[in-house]
């Protein structure tokens, strides 16, 4: 019997916030210590967030003022969902006070100060701690997270474009310049924003590009695939708003390295055939951010085009889950030690 | 250790069939022996439905063609998730062959044959089993379900709009006359019913009545009432389809029998305080769809209306979990002497 | 050739503002003369609405701070599309400047302070000019919409549950007490309140009433009914907020006063028959509120329940149209001796 | 006064026919004399389209067997909006007859047999008619469109690529090679299929690929570029099916040709800076389906990116209007001498 460990959640009325609170409810081996939020202070759990109206632990549990050192006192494992900028403040206390961090925002995902200020438009809060974070993508960072103080989860974006390039581009069998990320996500993915942009009529029935040619994440995904292929890599990403409550479709439009259908079929079955949460479709399915939601598996396929000489791999996440704190889920449970599906095997709904 | 029994699903395509997959393959007492389908047979669960697609299990398990010999061979407890009609022509046979059944159909929902061809327009296939059947309401009939060799799962409406009533009428805190019961239903309610009525642009942006004034449902909510009425009940009862995909809301106005607002407070409390699957709402809060998909969960909240006399009550429920598959393994639950909530303490999506 | 009118909307950035935008365009008897809004003066119309971005005119046209002796100046008929309590600040001054003023708001829609005080929760800003003002339902207020200097339009609710109540209610076909009204609305009804509960992702996949019991628009209906009806009428009022956004759909449980069939057929074409915006329903159609979403066009159907004795009337309007600023185009043509049809007979999109 | 003409849509049913029926409605110019469809041949315009229910003559008009003999008789433009390879089927005796056609189908909008019968899996039914047909995209095929006996209106993606893309591909501002086209579908685009694919609980909450990577438009696109450029041009084209009605997202990855900020501006006002159907988007302004919906414009924004070196193009339009029935009225205009923007000037819905 693994013994529970306590985490707490700063910053957990968000979107991320409130998922992280849904998977850690379930899960078999971590006791939920804390939630914090400036705004809701005082109310419990079942008060914020009616879907666990009637659970009697989240009757219990109030959300608190964010207290370093409370926070240090009550849990091993703390998990960061605020904003960027706030985020790097909460981490470097509690990484001295011994706690281990996984961060949800972008304040640690970068290696470079000057880069995170060039993106974010702000100078970077705690510079000293970028060397030490180690980048929470599980499929491809597994033995660094072992051993992690601070985690920087990856954004829903970077997540649903790097894991389908990484295995083309370590194997080499794509180009690295050239590469195109088109993608869509769901509305969800702006957070709980209170603004204009965000509300239901301005939403539904609406398809529109946004953040383009230079939206933030750029500059995580391209220090990773720079870090992957071992030279710099810029590519052209265009991020779409679709009315979905969650979800991230991405298509990426790459040029093949002589590569034949077999080599790109090898080179994903090696890297994810035996991954829990890398669906490699087969035949003729194609990703549908439906099979994913709720559950932490990007789908993903691709095609070789013999009209244009393209290979186009394409990807399906839910941006809340595998894009956001399921991921950072698994990664504390590599980190942690547990078995890297626990709390994550969720049966999808129609 | 409780060991698994086998269970197998008839019928398993459509939306009740493949939510008792979900909730099935996550069941800790439980092993899916057997899933049919006409339509799919020979293929597995994982073609069938993508969202299962890497789930080992899922990829080994085929649909096979229905045939009573064999489910009675490999299962102990089969659920039939078949249209009208066709349920019966199943059940019969796999009751003599000592299965237990568990019923998603309207077949065996009624008491009486001549009702049952009233309101669904063809004899009862097997009328002499409508005395056996069990009502699989587990709030209501748990003592019954727990002998029963043939239970007959609630529809959708009739449970969104039984279980309100239930408590107030047995008390005798609301006239059994005047009763009306507004419905909204999300789509997945008509199944996946391949009729131009449902295609998406027909549905989105639309919201409209139907089955005014006798939706056949109406049939199994009086028979229920009036057995707790000790008295023929009559109601209204008005469904409409709105644009989600999952999802009951029901308004009921009532005229209260001289009942205070303590007597209703204590009313609900007493019947429902400590069911699992049963949120009273408190304070201001007012049911929301949202808050229950993908759970087995039914909100309720009442207001009693200074003006007009009345008592309004509201509930909300998903119609394909606890309006159907839910329930009905809630009711196999009971029936097996399972924890009830086992395999449905699922923590509700955002 | 009707020389065209000047007109001016006081208040034109949200819902209703924007689509009197619309709508006065394409009028053609009328010149949108001017447009305010303290958030967007300066800006034009084009860069406010980008729908309108190529339009020549709304190119030219900038909002402008609301300045009464301006407006006066330039315009003859004043639509004030404001929240109420602030529109009451425009009409006293602008009558007296001699304008026709068309108020969207709930100021002027009551005859009492005392009742709008007990409703909107704070004093009357200009009490003197409830008399004066003339509720513009056009199907019953016609006469008096002819001649009136100040129109109080009616709210979206109210317009979806008069327009079907009031033959019945004139004609002593229903009794008047006991009435209910359940009412969906689109959530564009909610205005452009940048609200957390108005965000997209709160909105989609849900179904919730709010309001209950004691809505707002109650004061308002129940003083027209209680008008038509010659006594006091109270009525059950129940909203609820749909994913969709635009429109409303009411269905209303009433008593029939010994009506048959044939008399309410009767009722509602001589009240309707020739009305170019009310389409009563034939054979088994039921409203849709798909068929009327950006038209000035309410649908209307009934059934009289053979088994409770009820009559159930169901309404669908467009809440930002009929239900708004169609209607109060609608009146304006009344009060210009305009075709009451002219800029409304809008062909109905899919 | 320009005396109105008589026209007829042969498959009145589906989205598109439906969209002409609004269109030519109120269409100045123009008198609808026949509607045909086989489904609801005796049925009138009012019962099949309940949005036209109390439309006078609506409820004259009645859906005919398509007989060429007799609309030939009643109509001097025919358009046919039928299903490929069964456009092609009328179009020859309707051309015999004197009839000009205006086919929304992909039958006549290839110039070779051969290209079709690779895309459409069957034999070209009327190979002969291919040379006469002319291409109705009207910003740049207005000349020909004047003398045309039958016209091929563009799909609706081809619209949604071409229109952004032809005047730099003329003005070789940009390479002819390795353009990508990333385009976005409302599900209205599949047309009333009555598929399980399409049905609302599949589409809802759902984004996702198809017809990658050889999708039947392609053999369209690529002909109307290949002319344009003076050279064969092959482009990859990725469509993907979003939960909207209505709608066309496109995005368009270039490689311009030394071209500058500039160059490329007067390139696209030069091309459409008169056009009264394409909207080119100004400072931050990206396109967006929501401002285009139900009208008959295209809006088209672009970004040159530094750090890539690409050039990204946006478009939006709505694919039953301007990918479809609008345009094909726009053509009908020119053909007639009709002012162009006749019945096509629709202000924008919120």
């Amino acid at each position: 019997m693994i013994p529970r460990i306590k985490v707490a959640i700063v910053g957990a009325s968000g979107y991320s916030g409130e998922e992280l609170v849904r998977l850690l409810l379930q899960h078999p081996h971590v006791e939920l210590a804390a939630v914090t939020s400036r705004q809701y202070a005082g109310q419990t759990l079942a008060q914020v967030f009616p879907r666990h109206g009637n659970d009697p632990f989240c009757r219990a549990l109030r959300f608190s003022e964010p207290n370093v050192e409370l926070l240090a006192k009550m849990a091993e494992v703390v998990f960061l969902a605020l904003p960027h900028g706030v985020a790097a403040e909460f981490a470097a206390p509690l990484l001295n006070l011994g706690c281990q961090v996984i961060d949800l925002s972008a304040d640690f995902r970068l290696k470079s100060a000057a880069v995170y200020q060039e993106f974010y438009g702000h100078e970077h809060p705690a510079p000293a701690l970028l060397e030490q974070s180690v980048y929470g993508l599980p499929e491809w960072n597994r033995a660094a997270l072992k051993n992690a103080a601070l985690i920087a989860s990856p954004g829903c974006y970077p997540t649903s474009i790097l894991l389908p390039l990484m295995p083309l581009l370590k194997a080499g069998l794509i180009k690295s310049d050239g590469i195109i990320a088109d993608s869509l996500s769901g509305v969800s993915g702006a957070g709980r924003k209170v603004e204009r942009d965000y509300l239901f009529a301005e939403c539904n029935e609406s398809m529109r590009p946004y953040g383009i040619p230079k939206h933030r994440h750029l500059s995580e995904i391209e220090e990773q695939l720079s870090l992957a292929a071992g030279l710099p890599v810029i590519i052209q990403f265009s991020p779409h708003l679709i009315p979905v409550n969650r979800g991230i479709l991405t298509t990426l439009y790459l040029t093949p390295e002589k590569a034949s259908s077999e080599q790109i079929a090898q080179c994903y079955e090696k890297a994810y055939g035996q991954e829990p949460f890398v669906r490699l479709l087969e035949g003729k399915a194609l990703p549908d951010t439906k099979n994913v939601t709720g559950t932490n598996m990007i789908e993903i396929a691709w095609r070789l085009d013999p009209r244009t000489g393209r290979l186009i791999v394409m990807s399906a996440l839910d941006n809340i889950t595998k894009g956001a704190s399921g991921q950072a889920v698994q990664s504390m449970n590599i980190l942690r030690g547990f078995p890297e599906t626990a709390g994550l095997w969720i049966s999808p709904t129609i």
